[in-house]
């Protein structure tokens, strides 16, 4: 577990790699989910260039988030009704309605939305999610600025890629079988412009069974650079913040790129 | 380590799960790769349906390899100088006559030949590899059954890919930065119809500094079977022979798909 102060510190080194956006906090209760206990501490200790942004699961976590003048609010619903229920402990359809009152509430304070849609490739309790009911869903919240598709469990394929991303769209992924960075590459062939990844990969879902492996953003930026996309950032830098990190937390991160280092070619 | 009648057994499990071709030996100097000592004997305990290969790296591996009866014969050469002198201790223009030799001499015995051109998309000594280079080898190449490019350092991104891979060759991945299965992907894409891969991502080359991550067979079928492939592969046995070599060598293997388990959609 990192203190505040730690994760102000890691988020101030990300913004100053170059990361564009950097999710900071959620504002979820620090006796359910310790690891991000002391949200406010920490987004009183960041600075830099980047748009820091909030994680937050309902109304009253949008009112602490409000109370730190964070300027991005991120939200989160599930496609499928059990992992919902688990999760939000409530239906998707309440957390349609939910969401729609945040988005609300942000626009009128003059902040950005961005609603990410888990288990949105495959659930752990459902199977195989239709795409068709993931869509219905992301059209429900159109009022938000930004959809991302979530492989929460890490079970994608490019071609369920294929079938749910298009122009301006995000993704979430995880490499649990491996497969992450091969959806990248499909949905930025999609269009996709937005890509969630974890430094090192460290992370996962704590109400997720074995959703290991957020990829790392290293890896990604490393994918992306290749394929000739402009990130404006250092992948260099990117790949210390993540060498710091593994210093910090005494063992080896998923990440494959901060270990192998930049081929110079 | 593993005993000459260990290998020959693993060779036996992955013929059983529907693995068509098996690369079970290489016929080089026991007492330079100890790991691949005993080649005669591992082939003398091969059995089952698919087609089993050994890899021989000259004329006197060729006279091995005969001696045995396999029916089909890998080399391999490298894309740069630097690389094949280390490799081979001569000039590329010197294998490629071997190469040819050695295809003649199998083709007139009656066995089919593979032929790797290796660090065809970056060489851990002389850095970015030509395209134009590569493909001029593999021209030069041309009376073998079969050619393969390989990222024997794993640096190569999609793009490089579709600049190499036509209808019907090779790839030889490696996953050291994450990237072998978005370049399986565009391999596929790109008509390439023979996919190499190490069960649970075992090995790596003894010639080239950091060459670890072998894309892990496990890794490379979920996503062929994801994107529709019909393989003829046992995903699930395929795993339980990842499971057993993990128990065998005592330790986590690098492949994911058989830690993380098929997702039953």
């Amino acid at each position: 577990m990192l203190a505040p102060a730690v994760r102000a510190e890691l988020c101030n080194r990300l913004a100053a790699a170059g990361l564009p956006r950097v999710e900071a906090v959620s504002f979820v209760r620090g006796d359910r989910v310790p690891q991000m206990d002391g949200a406010e501490e920490v987004v009183a200790g960041l600075r830099g260039e980047a748009v820091f942004a909030g994680l937050v699961l309902n109304e009253r976590g949008y009112d602490r988030l409000a109370a730190t003048g964070l300027p991005e609010v991120h939200l989160t619903l599930a496609a499928t009704e059990t992992f919902n229920q688990r999760n939000a402990n409530q239906s998707v359809e309440e957390s349609i309605a939910d969401c729609g009152r945040i988005v609300e509430r942000a626009h009128a304070d003059g902040r950005r939305v961005t609603v990410t849609i888990s288990v949105a490739f495959g659930c752990p309790f459902e199977g195989a999610v239709d795409p068709g009911r993931v869509l219905e869903i992301a059209e429900r919240l159109d009022a938000s600025d930004e959809i991302v598709f979530a492989d929460t469990i890490g079970v994608a394929v490019p071609g369920q890629i294929r079938r749910l991303v298009s122009q301006g769209t995000g993704v979430h992924l995880h490499n649990t079988r491996n497969t992450a960075i091969a959806n990248a590459y499909a949905a930025l062939a999609a269009g996709a412009t937005v890509f969630d990844a974890s430094v090192g990969g460290l992370g996962g879902c704590p109400f997720a069974p074995r959703a290991t492996g957020n990829v790392a953003t290293e890896d990604l930026v490393y994918l992306l650079h290749g394929e000739g996309v402009e990130t404006g950032i250092d992948l260099e830098a990117l790949i210390h913040v993540a060498q710091w990190l593994e210093e910090l937390l005494g063992r080896a991160l998923p990440g494959q790129v901060y270990r192998a280092g930049i081929f110079a070619a």
